[in-house]
């Protein structure tokens, strides 16, 4: 991996998951005051830290991110913004002594994933930061150490990285993300830092952030449900005089690179979907706009009868194109056109004749399953990815408990 | 059971479902010209048979209603379109011989639901046409023949009847309906008929039609996956100058009895959802309009997360309050309040302790489940009613085959 140079990493048990051993704090930190750039759920039921984090971005002085999972500090009142505030004035002052600078705790971010409704256990918190600031370090380790104290229920880490050429040079972006649970769309129960040494200026990366989070991270799903805390975060080095912001040209190059990193963590989230199968990829052309094809993409992801197909290796070709005909945006039935794993089902408003075996077997030979629907009005294209749906993925939610 | 005056009714089997001796063709006639009105799916992907009858409602010269299940004529193209019309022509053309007046496939609705994109088996349909004209009664037999010609994955019957009081008399008013899969909201592959000797205008007959199913079948849901076959008709007597139409304070006695037994009927569909062992009752109170609580008990209803929360009995209130946060509609989370069962988990914006054993115990003591959430703004209510999600309704859906 290509770490950016200037970010320290550390994840730490503190005993709030109930796993023993398990990392459940982590701390991001950057050697200067960097830019960051934040994009957040949109629920009016809104975590604690969320509401901190996004008091305090876009920012042009920050100097880190302290996380924990285990618990989403939601719900939680009045008591849940002093924990969550109270997390980040522990970084500032546990920091102070070991990183050169004046810092504040305003200067940092806080993110919480985990159960709702529950307070945080602050004295637990207390000890993994400090135990985190001890053990900060900037090797890859480091990194996947705080990939780890993020997580909750996902399976596996969820990491890319990437290398931005631009007119100063090569610049190393990374990014780390967990999702299982409640996921999207419009995010989910979803953490996502990407850090990077390309210098931006703060208005710049918000805005690249924005755009590319409409095309990662706002079109993936599990089962549909926006969660309270879901929080993406973009650390960027700070321009200087001799390192000015990107210019335009570059900015165009590393927005490109950002999205792409964007949509390869983003993947991830529903291809770990609990209990997930299938990773169903969900492709729309021919919609009047590019927001159309979004809802009908959207409508498809989160029909439990085409998740449910799917699971079952069935080409129900039916399901699929009647979700697209409740999505409440114009289609067009009798230029309707679906193919599942590049074989064509249904055609201008007609069932075609297939051998149910072959598309069967098609769907249940790999993970990922193809659906590409034509609504035939116009330029509009959106994709979307999501799981499907089956009896492991009921068992977990029905388990996790309160 | 109390059947309405002038209307005969018969189911048989036509072998169209695969399980021998099942019903899949029934019939409605009523002896004399009557009153028509139909609410259907505003799916832009219709079946065939919805947009036949849809053509014909209102009537005030209706003969009768020709339904099969087993196979949806939906996505079936210009065939579809034909057969669902001959499917009308037959029964116009049987019954001519015997039952008086002259009669048009015109004065017939069509209704179909089962598997989508499969061309009807006209031979079956027409054998099973001719049967039912042979078999039509009006008994409770005949009636409840009927209801079973309806059906398809239903475990159980849907009726109900009830009685309405006018100054013209006591009038009878029946209702049969299936659900089970692919349930709302917004109607679902639900049909419903309602059968009364009430004599009323098309006109009022449809607006009171219309609003009873704004309070009861498009509050339901099993999975949120509209369907393109979703009908709710009703037949009512022809009013005659001995007989007028309802006057507006006996018509206003009636749409509540007519409503109640919508709501009757609708609930039984979610009761019944394909391997569910939870109904859930989701009461929202305190929205800015009413328009505003439908669409905060849908985002509740549709969440997989809320459902299988309830299935292990779970009272992980995080669930349901987030749902309601990105309903898309304002509520006011400080003045947020929910129950459970009746028990208080959380309270302006705060939770609440309680004892989780309890109110598990309470959930898993019933098969209903009462949530109750208030949002803190204003006057607006709503109630959904919806499933649980297990194990079953997955296993089921993914081999329920194309």
């Amino acid at each position: 991996m290509h770490l950016p140079k200037g970010f320290r990493f550390a994840g730490v048990s503190a005993g709030i998951k109930s796993r023993a051993g398990a990392k459940d704090v982590a701390l991001i930190v950057s050697e200067k005051p960097c830019t960051a750039a934040g994009v957040y759920t949109t629920n009016q039921i809104v975590a604690a830290p969320v509401v901190l984090s996004r008091s305090r971005t876009p920012s042009n002085r920050l100097r880190g991110i302290v996380v924990n999972s285990g618990n989403a500090n939601a719900c939680t009142g009045v008591q849940g913004d002093r924990d969550a505030a109270e997390m980040t004035r522990l970084a500032a002052e546990g920091l102070q002594a070991s990183i050169s600078g004046e810092m504040a705790q305003d200067d940092f971010l806080v993110m919480s994933t985990g159960i709702i409704g529950r307070q945080l256990p602050m004295e637990k918190i207390r000890t993994g930061i400090e135990r985190a600031i001890g053990e900060l370090g900037s090797s890859e380790a480091h990194f996947l150490n705080a990939c780890d104290g993020i997580m909750t229920t996902d399976a596996f880490r969820k990491i890319a990285d990437r290398k931005a050429w631009s007119s100063q040079g090569n610049h190393a972006l990374v990014g780390m993300c967990k999702g299982a649970g409640m996921i999207g769309p419009k995010m989910a129960t979803m953490l996502a830092i990407v850090v990077t040494d390309a210098p931006l200026d703060r208005y710049q990366a918000q805005r690249m952030l924005q755009a590319a989070a409409n095309r990662s991270f706002n079109c993936i799903s599990v089962e549909g449900h926006m969660s309270t805390n879901d929080s993406l975060v973009l650390l960027a080095t700070s321009p200087t005089e001799q390192t000015p912001a990107l210019s335009d040209a570059d900015a165009a190059i590393f927005e490109a690179e950002l999205t792409e990193l964007c949509i390869e963590l983003a993947k991830k989230i529903p291809d770990d979907g609990e209990g997930a199968t299938h990773l169903i990829e969900i492709q729309i052309r021919g919609a009047n706009t590019d927001a159309d094809a979004d809802a009908i993409a959207r409508s498809i992801a989160l029909s439990n009868l085409v998740k449910t197909a799917i699971t079952g290796g069935d080409p129900n070709w039916g399901r699929i194109v009647s979700a697209a005909g409740y999505a409440g945006v114009p289609i067009q039935p009798k230029r309707t056109a679906l193919k599942i794993n590049g074989i064509s089902l249904f055609d201008a408003g007609e069932p075609l004749p297939f051998d149910a075996k072959t598309v069967s077997s098609a769907i249940r030979a790999q993970k990922l399953t193809l659906i590409e629907l034509q609504v035939g009005l116009g330029p509009g294209t959106a994709t979307h990815w999501t799981t499907d749906l089956n009896s492991e993925y009921v068992r977990f939610n029905s388990e996790y408990t309160t």
